[in-house]
């Protein structure tokens, strides 16, 4: 069994001087993070911390029943999936795909690839649209290999929506009541307009269970039927949610990731650090970071009311992909604003290496001959986090034993209870978003929808810009 | 001819209070930014400045003969090209190609795809390189339709190195001397290590011209070879440039888009807005973002002695989609720390569209049936600029009229000359990045390199962890 780590020594006093976070203020906090942990452990699964259970039974077997029968149905007679979501309903597809999937997946033939093609949809944008739907009939003119599965627990998010009635209709248009045979949908087991749909058209549907909410939902069959399509060993990430999960029990934080994890950001935050990169060394990572910025961006990004005053809290989370950014974003960690903590992520055993060969026969370069790539990498993580220490940046570690699905199970399953702990750590609810509901109300006002008509000129008149314009 | 607009009126107070610029702000700024273009303006092609004469002639015909020569001879007999580059050598590479091919080229088959598949590899992620090697091999066992197009001004950097011994030793493997027909360096004309290399081996080669720093550089060889073997249009890229940088001569900042946009962001710099959120509406040009990235961070993240006191400048430059980040980051823009300022990007003119389709037949949905996907696009963007303005976070739209070349080459030549107004606006040289140094030499070190033996020991004697890791 191998377990995440988390190294955070760069995070004290003792390593970045005042950038750090001093051992009194450790060890006064080792008292509040226990009495935050019991607090998590009494009110697991109640509310909207129901995402807590999804690694474990019963919401485990039944979740898995479900996803297997779908998936034994319809993975070997399809070549396309394409996956309609936005938000919650697509960051953790594209992580889990991109995480645990071989990078060139689309384009290898079958059987190397484990399942069908997949295209994550979580936008209108309209060239995306035209081309993804153009390249899928290319292959498959009469659609008939092409399974759909669309993500919304409503059935009412504009992007979503949209993109739902495109597919349907290519689809009926296609192969007329038949398509129902081609849709999937995830979604409210009880009520909604996508359930209304679904129950109409007769579309197969998983549920996205009671007390889950989007950004926590990776682990329920929005994120795992699309994982288990692509061939992901869906149970094993489950095991390792579990695994976490238990160790986030404990309630000593030097024997707790997850707490561990929220008491360094949400105290470096009120130091000062008000931007927390996430920067994975490992491709494959990337999108996790992606994951990761809606977590962190949408449950803590929350204006709250301290005795009269308005605070407007959270801290910015922002992805950056080692070596890679080192090129890029490093001059900037160092010698900008230090405003920011550094969340290195490192995979430790990589089943796939290359060795660099000799032969070029050049001085400058021979250091490089005979090294394993993984090393290379492994030395210029180091050495970024050296780097970073001597500008006294705050910088931790989560290693990874390896790339696979347990270990990438007890990383989302710890970032998500960090993120409970920090919801508690600053007084906030991390379960709404208020501030969403605006743009979605101006959006129907601007669409013309029913009942929102108020807003087209509530919005055009603040925004005529007519004489702030450079063209 | 398709000019770029820049909309500005959400940057200033009338419309987001005292988070924006007052009227008499912009009105004093107008003198000193039209003296700092006149600067620029007579500085323009010295020193680090030649970059700009990257559009204009002689360079831009030699340029553009030394690629279409290389082009018309490789690109029929090519199916596979690798990109071998990082940082400046790879972000306008892969901008370029997301921004101007298809979503699915590599998917496409010939000639629907105009060119070869393209790889960027640009980090030595050892999954990525052993999967990117093993899918060309089973298309291309014998590599012999196989290009590798290596970037790299010395041939130092040490990841570069790695990926070109590597590919190196793939193409001599299969093909003995002949390797040498498939490679292209674009190197130092003049000196250095992959100079020599090439001279040796007889490479054919492009040159990094003279007075171009890596992320100036994507209008040169280093990021036209890669497009125009993709199919394209470098000439328009560089006449959308050239025009661009004849506007921004113009001494009136009302009309001189890059003194504008550096303006509005070092002044809301001042004012706190310390995160540069760049958000197209349009996801292929997103990869923009990243190359913007780099050019943000990397020319303005500066230590400066402001007499004697140490200042940490510049602002972090953020990535973002829309409408995707809507349900991501937009509940932190509006209700977290008031600390960003948020640029969009839009596209005026779509070539694809989409219609929504009738037939779903669900009241709560029919507000969006018979609509164009762009234009939903359009009205969620604006509805969000809206409920940013609401929250007063100040915003700013880029407009490009179509999704093509010559907007791009605009985009691209307006960043830059901002980057170079801001430079001169925050008394930094925006050419150089003093603080990656420690990180290579460090790396050297714990790579065994001669001549770095100290490193080892002083990064593994700070970064002795042991005592503060959860595990």
């Amino acid at each position: 069994m191998s377990r995440l780590r988390l190294e955070y020594a760069n995070c004290l006093a003792d390593r970045v001087g005042t950038h750090g976070i001093s051992a009194s203020t450790l060890e006064a906090a080792s008292r509040q993070m226990s009495d935050l942990t019991q607090q998590l452990n009494s009110s697991k699964g109640t509310g909207m911390e129901c995402w807590r259970l999804l690694p474990f039974d019963p919401l485990r077997t039944a979740h898995l029943e479900g996803i297997n029968s779908l998936t034994k149905k319809h993975r070997d007679s399809t070549d396309n999936l394409v996956v309609l979501g936005i938000g919650g309903s697509a960051l953790g597809n594209i992580a889990l795909h991109n995480a645990l999937c071989p990078l060139t997946y689309n384009l290898m033939p079958r059987p190397e690839r484990d399942g069908p093609r997949i295209f994550v949809l979580d936008n209108v944008d309209p060239q995306v649209i035209t081309r993804t739907f153009a390249e899928i009939k290319r292959t498959d003119p009469s659609f008939e290999r092409t399974l759909v599965n669309v993500i919304s627990k409503s059935g009412e998010t504009a992007e979503t929506a949209a993109l739902f009635m495109i597919a349907r209709g290519i689809l009926s248009e296609a192969m007329g009541d038949k398509h129902s045979d081609h849709i999937v949908a995830i979604t409210d087991p009880k009520q909604g307009t996508m359930r209304s749909i679904c129950d109409e058209a007769g579309y197969e549907t998983l549920p996205v269970p009671e007390g889950v909410g989007g950004r926590f939902s990776v682990l329920s069959p929005v994120g795992l039927f699309s994982s288990a399509m692509c061939g992901i060993d869906i149970k094993a990430l489950l095991d390792g949610a579990a695994e976490m999960d238990e160790r986030c029990c404990e309630p000593d934080i030097r024997q707790n990731p997850a707490a561990m994890l929220a008491f360094l950001l949400i105290e470096l935050t009120r130091q000062g650090k008000i931007n927390h990169v996430l920067m994975p060394y490992c491709n494959a990572l990337y999108s996790l970071a992606d994951w990761y910025r809606q977590l962190w961006a949408e449950s803590l990004g929350k204006r709250v009311d301290l005795q009269g005053n308005e605070v407007f809290a959270g801290a910015t989370p922002i992805k950056a992909l080692g070596t890679t950014d080192q090129h890029s974003q490093i001059q900037l960690y160092r010698e900008g604003p230090n405003d920011k903590v550094i969340g290195f992520v490192e995979v430790e055993t990589w089943d796939d290496d290359v060795c660099i060969p000799a032969g070029l026969g050049v001085e400058n370069l021979s250091y490089l001959e005979g090294v394993n790539l993984s090393d290379l990498l492994k030395a210029e993580k180091k050495a970024t986090e050296y780097a970073l220490v001597e500008s006294q940046r705050p910088n931790f570690t989560i290693t990874l034993p390896r790339l696979d699905a347990h270990c990438v199970g007890q990383f989302i399953q710890m970032w998500e209870i960090a993120t409970a702990y920090a919801g508690l750590m600053l007084n906030i609810n991390p379960y709404d978003q208020p501030a969403v509901e605006t743009g979605k109300v101006a959006t129907f006002g601007l669409m013309g929808r029913a009942g929102y008509e108020g807003w087209k000129d509530k919005v055009e008149k603040t925004l005529d810009t007519s004489s702030h314009m450079i063209e």
